[in-house]
C-alpha cells in the first residue's frame, strides 16, 4: 500500500453526484482504491491507495476503513481489483469475506459482485463489468444516503439535540452517512440542531471521525465520554439518539457499535426516541433475532493500550466485543431508503421489504 | 513535593491495625503525608511526599489522591500540615475547601477539624492534637471499610458475576476500599467470584486502578469498555453492579463518577440489582435531593487529549462532567458501616441516621 498525503480534490470525485463534504471517503480509478486512513483522524488527514486484494482486505482489518456500508463498498472494488490483478475470484473473494463478521454489507456486496463474476465460468469476465457493478453500488449507496437524510429529518424538530454514537457519517458510507445524513439535512433545512458526540470507546470513532466530520461541516457538536449520557439525560441535555446499525435481523434487532445498546435502553427509560439509520442493504432478513448475530471480538490491546501507552497493569485480561445487540422494542423508528418503519420494527421491516 | 520510588513496606503502616493489602493509600508521619501517585499507576508504583497545605491541595486537584473517602482522609492530615507548618487554620481550610466539590467527605473531614483548632481561638493548638483527630479518622476510616465488606458480602452469591465502575477500593479510602471492601470480603469468605471492571474513561480508574488492586489480590478481574455493560447484561454474563458514592442525599441519590447513573439505569431494565457501597462520612442529610449535589466539570483536555496525544480534532468543544446523579429508585440498597439501608433507600438512611 502507498501512502500520500494529498488534497483530496485533486483526485476525480468517482460519482456525478457532486460531494458536499470536501473530501472522498472511498474512491476507485484504474485499478487503484484510493481510501482516507481513518486510523490517522483527526491529527492527519492522509490517504493509502490499496493496489491488491490483500491491501483492501488489511484495510479493512485494521479500521483503515470502517463503517457498515463503506466496508461493503471497500470489498466491491477489491474484486474490482481481484479482476485487474488477475487474482482468482473465489480466492480473493473468500479473502474478503473473512476479514470482519458483523457488518451484513460486506457480505451483501460480495454476493452481489459474485453475480457478474460468477456467471459464465467458462467466458472470462471483463474487469470494467466489475468496476462498473461496484461503482453503481457507490452511486446507489450515495443515494441512499441522500434518502434517508430526507426521511429522517422530518423527525428531528427545530432545536433539537441530539446524541449519536460511533460514526455513521460520511467516513461509514459513500457520502453523508446515515445517522449524519440525517443531521445533515436537518441542519441544511435549517433547523438549529445541537450534536453531542460519544466519544465511542475503544477506538474513539466518535472523537476522532464524527468530531471531524461534523466540525468541517459547521455543526454545533460537542464531545462526550460514554459514560456521560444518562447524565445528559437526567439534566434534560437531549431529545433523542440516532445512530446506524451494522446488520439488522428480521425482527428489528439491530447490532452496531459496542455501547449502542446501552445507548437505546437509557433513551427508552428516559422516555425519549432513539432512531436507528441504515440503508436497506445492512437488514439481513435471512435471521429471525439479534441473537443470531456474529459479534466480532477485537483485541484486549484496544482496551489495554492507548498510543503505545499501557492503561492496564501487565497481562490484565480484557474482553472487547466489537458490537453489540439493541432489541428492536427499544428502537423508537427505523429509516432506510426505503422508508421508515414506524414504531413495530419488525411489521415495518416486513412491509418494506414487498417494496420495490 | 517531593517524589519517592520505594517499596511502601519500608514505611511504618499508619494504623494498628495489619494491612492485608501490601501498599499505603496515604500515610502520614512527623509532618509529612506519603501519597501512592495514583496518576502514575498501573505503569509505575511512585509515592510523594506532601509537607505543604498547597501539596496536599493540589494532590487532591491534580487526581494524586482521589476516591472520596481517600480525599477527607487527606485534607484532615493536610490540616495536621497546617499546624506543623505554623499555616494560619481558616486559610489551609480555606484553600482545601476549594479543591474539589463533588464529595461531602472533604467538608465532614475539614469540619471535624476545625472542631480542633477553632474550639479555642484564644489557645495556641498542639499539632499533635490535629494529628490524633486525623489518625483517628484514618482509624475508623479502616473499621468502616471492614463493617462494610462484611455487611455487603452478605449479598453476594458463590460465583457471582459483578460489574463495578471507577475505582471504590483500597485508593480511594484509607484501605480495603468501599464497593471493592465487599468483593474482597466476598473472596475472603471463599466465595467463587468474576469481577468486570468498567475502564472509566475519561480518566480510566477502572482499568488502571480497580484492576491493579484486584490483580494483586488474586481476584478474578476482567477489563470492559464503559459502552460493554449492556452488553454483559443482554448476553447473561453479569449479575449485580456494586459501585461507591460521593454524596449521597437525604432522599437517598447518590453522586459519584460519571458513568455510574447509566450502570444504575441498565441494571434496573435488566432487573439486576445495583448497590451503593459507602461511608456514613458519605451521607449528606442536609440536602433534600441529589438535584441539589454540586457536580464538578473538569478540563475538557481530559477526553480530547491522551497521554499527549490527540484524540479530536484542534478547537473541538467537549463536555466533561465528573459526576452523575443516580435517583434512589435506581439503586437495590446502600451499604453504610451503620448498617444497610433495604430497598427504601430514603426510609433506611432515615433510620441509619438516628443510630449509635
Amino acid at each position: 500500500m502507498s501512502e500520500k498525503r494529498m488534497n483530496p480534490s485533486s483526485f476525480p470525485t468517482t460519482s456525478d453526484l457532486q460531494s458536499s463534504i470536501g473530501f472522498e471517503t472511498l474512491a476507485y480509478r484504474h485499478g487503484v482504491l484510493r481510501l482516507l486512513d481513518q486510523t490517522k483522524l483527526p491529527v492527519e488527514t492522509a490517504y493509502v491507495d490499496a493496489q491488491t486484494v490483500e491491501d483492501v482486505a488489511r484495510a479493512i482489518e485494521t479500521l483503515l476503513v470502517r463503517g457498515a456500508p463503506a466496508i461493503g463498498l471497500a470489498a466491491a472494488f477489491g474484486m474490482a481489483i481481484a479482476a485487474r490483478t488477475k487474482t482468482p475470484f473465489p480466492e480473493a473473494d473468500a479473502r474478503l469475506r473473512r476479514t470482519r463478521p458483523t457488518a451484513v454489507n460486506l457480505f451483501w456486496a460480495l454476493d452481489r459482485m459474485r453475480g457478474v463474476w460468477s456467471s459464465d465460468p467458462q467466458c472470462p469476465v471483463d474487469p470494467e463489468r466489475l468496476e462498473q457493478e461496484a461503482q453503481a453500488m457507490f452511486d446507489e449507496e450515495v443515494a441512499a444516503s441522500l434518502r434517508m437524510g430526507e426521511l429522517g429529518a422530518e423527525l428531528i424538530p427545530d432545536g433539537a439535540r441530539i446524541l449519536t454514537h460511533c460514526n455513521a457519517g460520511a467516513l461509514a458510507t459513500a457520502r453523508f452517512g446515515t445517522a449524519l445524513a440525517v443531521v445533515r439535512a436537518a441542519h441544511a433545512a435549517g433547523k438549529r440542531i445541537k450534536v453531542y458526540a460519544d466519544e465511542t470507546r475503544p477506538v474513539l470513532q466518535g472523537a476522532r471521525l464524527t468530531m471531524w466530520e461534523l466540525m468541517r461541516d459547521g455543526i454545533d457538536v460537542t464531545l462526550v465520554a460514554d459514560g456521560a449520557a444518562a447524565h445528559l439525560l437526567g439534566r434534560d441535555m437531549v431529545d433523542c439518539a440516532i445512530t446506524g446499525a451494522d446488520r439488522i435481523a428480521r425482527n428489528g434487532d439491530a447490532a452496531n457499535k459496542i455501547g449502542t445498546r446501552g445507548v437505546a435502553c437509557l433513551f427508552r427509560a428516559h422516555d425519549r426516541p432513539f432512531y436507528v439509520v441504515a440503508p436497506w442493504t445492512t437488514v439481513d432478513l435471512s435471521l429471525a433475532s439479534g441473537d443470531e448475530i456474529e459479534i466480532e471480538e477485537r483485541s484486549s490491546d484496544e482496551l489495554t493500550m492507548f498510543g503505545g501507552r499501557q492503561t492496564a497493569p501487565d497481562n490484565a485480561k480484557a474482553y472487547n466485543p466489537a458490537f453489540d445487540v439493541t432489541p428492536a422494542h427499544w428502537i423508537s423508528d427505523l429509516i432506510t431508503d426505503r422508508g421508515r418503519t414506524g414504531r413495530d420494527i419488525a411489521a415495518g421491516l416486513d412491509i418494506l421489504s414487498r417494496k420495490r
